[in-house]
C-alpha cells in the first residue's frame, strides 16, 4: 500500500491513451484508449484539399476524462492500487498542432461563431495546407536570420507553428482578428488541467517552442518582431502575446484543479508536468541518456538523441531540430526521422497488394523476405515515398526501386523496401557520428520493433549495430508518466531526475538483435550503391547529378491534375 | 477456279503455323497450328540450368506434315481452292537456332547415339549456355577482327551461332566431332521439303548468316579460318563446310520432293524458298519498304527497317544487324529491338498481380492506366528488365521504377511500364533517324498491336508518329507465303518482286492511331528525364555517371547466389 503511481496521457492523430504506471519498477498496471469524436478517425477535413486535417479540442478534454476514468477503474482490480497514490500527471502530444484561443485562452473552437470554422480549430501536425507560406517563411528567413534556419536542417516546414498562423491569416483573417494568441495542444491541455490556460499563465514547452516556432534561447526566443513583422504586420500582435521562456518536462505545469480532481477521482493538486511532443517523450520513455539513440519506429520514424549541454554543439546539416533540454532537462534534443517507414509498407500491402490478399499480407511476404539473402534479389531502393526527412529535408523527393528483371518476386520488392527504410536509418546515424556524436547503444520503440524481428534484424545487419527494443509498448505514455514522476519529486514518492526515473522505470528486452557479420559485409556494397543513388537524385554534389530529375516529375504531375 | 495460293510456314518456339493464303489479294483461307511434341511446350529444358534450351529437329518434321494437312483440310471448305493450285511454299524460323547435322545432312539428334544428347539438338535462339563464349568471341573480335563487330551492335551474343557452336565443343566435343556442319534451322527445314540438306546443297539464308554468324559480303562472306581457329582450332573443320555465298528471299532453296508432295497432297516440284528469320519475314508481310519501320511487338520487339543498297550506309551504334538483302532482296536490312515489351506487362501482371487475379489483370490495370493522363501519375521507368538491345546492346541493365509515393496505385505503375517501353521505342527511331534513315510510317504487328489500343496510342504519342497495324495478324506466316508467291514467279501466278506482291497482299487496318498533340507536349518532357536516367545508368557519357550501379548490384547477386 506504499506503491505510488503516475499517470501518462498520450494525445495522438486520431485517440488519447491514459497510462497507469508504478513509480517504483515501471510496471504499467492499467491503460485506456478513447477515440476522438469528431472528423473521421477524430480528424476534421476537407474533401476538396486532402492537405486539410485539424482537430477539435473539445475531444482534448472529453477523452481526458474518459480514458482517465477507465484507466483508474481498471487499476482498480489491482489490490495495490487505489486513486490517493496517484502522485501526478503528465502530457505528450502530437505537433505541431497549434491553434487559436481567446484572451482567457479558450478556444475559439468553443465559441458559437467559430464552432464550424476549420480555421479556429487545432491544426493537426499533418496538415500540409501552410506549404507556400512554408516556402515563404524559409525564403524570408534565408535572408533576414538564416540562424533560424540552421536549427531546424535550413528548411521551415509547412507542418509547423508558423506556417499554420500564416495560412491561417491568409484564408480566415477573422479568426485571426478574433484569436488572442496561437498556443500548441502540448501546452494548452495540461493547461486545461491545471487552471492555466490564460495566456499569462500558459506555461510554453521548450520542446513546440524550439522544434516547431523557431525558438531559441540564442536568440532570445521566438523569432524578432521586425521578422514577424516582415512576414505580415497583423502577426506582430500575435507574436508580442508570446513569452521569452520556454519550459522543459521537469517543470510543472502547474496542480491538478479541484473540479479535474472531482471529475477524475485523483487527489486535488499533484502537479501536471509541462508538455512535450509524443517522439520527446518516447525517447524519455525508452531511457534516453547520452550515447544511446532511440528510434521510434511507425509509420515513420523520429531519431533522438541527447547529448550534454556544456559543450557548444556544431549545427548538424539536415537535422530536423538542434533544442536545448526539449528532451531532457540540460540537455540538448536533436531530432531527427524519416518520413516513411512503416508507411512504405503498408503501401506496398495496401495499394500494391500483390497477388491479393491470400498472399500479398505483410505476413506472407515477410516470410518470403526473409529466405532472402542480402543482395540476392540485385535489387536496391530509395526510401522516399514521403519525401526526406534527415538528411535531405526534402519533400519533394520520391520513391526508386531498381533492379527489377523479368523474375523478381513480390517478396523481393517487400525485403527491398525495408532495406530501403535501414539504409536511410544508416544514413542518420552516419551523420550524428560525423558530428562527433557517440551513438553507442540503439534502442528501438514503435509498433514495428515489436512486431518485426525481419525489420529489426535488417536494421541491424545493415548498420552493423546491435537493435534493442523496449519494454514498454507505450513508450511515449511512459515518457509522460515518467514526467509527472519527476515533477512529483522524491519528497512525494517520485524522483528528483530523470536518470533515476529511467534506472528505475524503463528497460529493454532480452531480445537483442546483432549483426550478422557476412550480411553486413553485402550491406556494406549495398549501401555504397544507396548512396550514390541518394547523392545524385538527393543532392547536387555530383556535377552532372538528377537533382531536379524527381522535381521536375512532380512539376509535371501537378500541372497535369491542375 | 483461277486463284491461286501459297503456304507460309511459321516455325516459332512452342509450335509451327502453316498459313494458306490468296495470292491475289492476300486473304489468309486456312491455318493450322501444330504443338511441338518434344520437352515442355516444345521446349526441352535443364532443370539445372535455366540458360538451357533446345527443340528436337524431328519436330520440325512432324509439325510441317501435320499443320499443312490440317490446314488444306480447313481449305478444302472453300469452294474456290483446291490443293492442285498451290504454287510454292516459304518457311520463317526463330534462329539463331542452329543445329549439328552430318555428312549427308542428316541431324545428330537422329542417330541412335545422339538422341538424348541436348547438344544434338537445335540450339534454340533462346538459349543462354554460350554466355561466356559469347564474351570470349566478342573481346577476340575486338582485338582481331573488330569489323566483325560494327555490323552487329559492338557485343556478340550468346544467343547466336557461334557462341552456341564454340559452347558445344566446350561440352560436348564428341558432338563436335560427330558433326559434319552447323546448320541454322531455317536453312535445314527448306533444305528437308527439297531434298537439299545435304551440306553441298543447302543454301544458307543471308537473314541467319549476316545477323547471327558473322557473315559479311565485305569480308568474303563468315569470319576467316585464322579468327575461328583462334578461338579453337578444332572449329577450322567445320569452318570449311561453310560456303562463300548466302541467300535471300527471292531464292528458291529446291523444289519440293515427290516424297512430300505425295504426303502433303501438294503438286510437285513447286517452289520452296530460301527461309530467313520470323521478325525478318514479319517485316515483309506488314509490307515493308524504305521508309516504312515495322515493329513487331510482343514478348520482345523487333523494330525493321529496310533502305536501298545504291549508297553505303554507316555502321549505326547499337543496332543489332545491318545486313544486305536480309529483309527485301537489293536492300540493306536492318535490325533493332527491344529486349522485353510484353514480357515486362506480363510480369507485373503475372508475378506481382497487384490485388489479386480480380484487380491484376491486364484488362483491369489496362482500364485504369486508360483514364490516366500522361504525367499525372508522377512516376517514371526504364523498360530494362530483360536488358537493353538496342541502343545500348547491354544485357546486365535492370528495371527501374522512379517517383513512387504513398499514394501510387497499380494502374499508375502499369501505365508507366507501357511508357517507358514507348520511351525506348522512340530511342530506337530517333537513333536512325539521327544516322540519316527515313521513317516516313510506323506499322505494328503482333499480338499486342492488336489487343491493345493503350500501348498503340501511348506509343504514337510518345513518338509523336502515327501507328498503323497490320492486317494480318499472322504476318511471319504471311511473309513466307509471299515468298513463295515471288518464287513461284509471275509466270506461274505469282509475282516478280515484293513490292508487287506487298502491293497485293499486305493492308494496314483502317484505325490508325494518331498523336495527341496535349500528350506529345508532355511526353517531350518526360523522355527528356527518360534519357537523363537512360544515359546516366546506361552509358559513359555523363562525366560522374551511375554505369557502374546496375552492374554491381547484379555482381553482388550473382555472388551471393553462388
Amino acid at each position: 500500500m506504499n506503491s505510488k503511481y503516475v499517470i501518462g496521457l498520450d494525445f495522438g492523430t486520431n485517440s488519447v491513451r491514459a497510462l497507469i504506471v508504478d513509480v517504483a519498477g515501471g510496471e504499467e498496471i492499467a491503460t485506456n484508449v478513447c477515440d476522438y469524436a469528431h472528423g473521421e478517425a477524430g480528424i476534421i477535413i476537407d474533401p476538396k484539399d486532402p492537405d486539410l486535417a485539424r482537430q477539435h479540442p473539445e475531444d482534448y478534454i472529453r477523452g481526458t476524462k474518459a480514458c482517465v476514468q477507465q484507466a483508474l477503474k481498471e487499476a482498480s482490480s489491482n489490490k495495490d492500487f487505489s486513486p490517493e497514490q496517484v502522485i501526478g500527471i503528465g502530457v505528450d502530444t502530437t505537433g505541431s498542432t497549434p491553434m487559436p484561443v481567446d484572451e482567457s485562452g479558450e478556444p475559439l473552437a468553443f465559441q458559437k461563431e467559430f464552432k464550424d470554422n476549420p480555421s479556429a480549430m487545432a491544426w493537426l501536425w499533418k496538415d500540409h495546407t501552410g506549404h507556400a507560406e512554408a516556402e515563404e517563411i524559409t525564403a524570408l528567413a534565408a535572408k533576414m536570420r538564416p540562424q533560424y534556419l540552421a536549427k531546424c536542417g535550413g528548411t521551415y516546414s509547412a507542418e509547423w507553428f508558423w506556417s499554420k498562423l500564416l495560412h491561417c491569416l491568409r484564408v480566415s483573417p477573422d479568426v485571426v482578428e478574433a484569436m488572442y494568441t496561437w498556443v500548441e495542444c502540448a501546452d494548452w491541455i495540461p493547461g486545461f488541467l491545471t487552471g492555466t490556460t490564460h495566456p499569462d499563465k500558459v506555461k510554453r514547452c521548450i520542446c513546440a517552442a524550439g522544434h516547431k516556432a523557431m525558438f531559441n534561447p540564442s536568440w532570445n526566443g521566438y523569432p524578432d518582431v521586425e521578422f514577424v513583422g516582415a512576414l505580415d504586420e497583423r502577426l506582430v500582435r500575435i507574436r508580442e502575446t508570446l513569452p521569452d521562456h520556454a519550459y522543459n518536462i521537469a517543470d510543472t505545469a502547474g496542480s491538478l484543479t479541484d473540479a479535474w480532481s472531482k471529475e477524475l477521482g485523483l487527489p486535488a493538486g499533484i502537479p501536471v508536468a509541462v508538455g512535450a511532443f509524443d517522439a520527446h517523450l518516447g525517447g524519455v520513455g525508452c531511457g534516453i541518456v547520452p550515447g544511446v539513440l532511440v528510434k521510434i519506429i511507425g509509420t515513420s520514424t523520429c531519431d533522438m538523441l541527447v547529448t550534454p549541454m556544456d559543450k557548444d554543439l556544431p549545427d548538424i546539416p539536415g537535422l530536423c531540430g538542434i533544442v536545448p533540454e526539449s528532451i531532457l532537462p540540460g540537455a540538448y534534443g536533436l531530432e531527427a526521422g524519416q518520413s516513411a517507414v512503416g508507411d512504405i509498407f503498408n503501401w506496398y500491402v495496401n495499394y500494391i497488394n500483390p497477388g491479393g490478399d491470400g498472399k500479398g499480407s505483410h505476413e506472407a511476404l515477410a516470410a518470403g523476405a526473409e529466405k532472402l539473402k542480402p543482395g540476392e534479389s540485385g535489387l536496391l531502393g530509395l526510401d522516399w515515398h514521403n519525401g526526406n526527412r534527415t538528411v535531405l529535408v526534402d519533400q519533394r523527393l520520391t520513391g526508386l526501386l531498381l533492379g527489377m528483371t523479368l523474375h523478381t518476386t513480390p517478396a523481393e520488392i517487400y525485403r527491398t523496401l525495408i532495406e530501403s527504410t535501414a539504409f536511410g536509418a544508416r544514413t542518420i546515424i552516419e551523420r550524428f557520428v560525423e558530428y562527433g556524436l557517440k551513438v553507442d547503444r540503439v534502442v528501438n520503440c514503435g509498433g514495428i520493433s515489436v512486431k518485426s524481428p525481419l525489420v529489426m534484424q535488417i536494421y541491424a545487419d545493415v548498420t552493423g549495430r546491435a537493435m534493442e527494443v523496449s519494454q514498454s509498448e507505450q513508450t511515449c505514455a511512459l515518457g509522460a508518466a515518467m514526467s509527472a514522476a519527476v515533477v512529483a519529486g522524491k519528497a512525494n514518492g517520485g524522483y528528483d531526475n530523470f536518470a533515476e526515473a529511467a534506472k528505475a522505470m524503463t528497460g529493454v528486452r532480452d531480445k537483442k538483435y546483432v549483426p550478422n557479420a557476412k550480411n553486413k559485409a553485402v550491406y556494406d556494397r549495398l549501401y555504397k550503391l544507396y548512396r550514390q543513388l541518394h547523392d545524385i537524385h538527393g543532392t547536387k554534389e555530383y556535377s552532372e547529378n538528377l537533382f531536379d530529375l524527381m522535381k521536375e516529375l512532380l512539376a509535371i504531375r501537378d500541372e497535369v491534375r491542375k
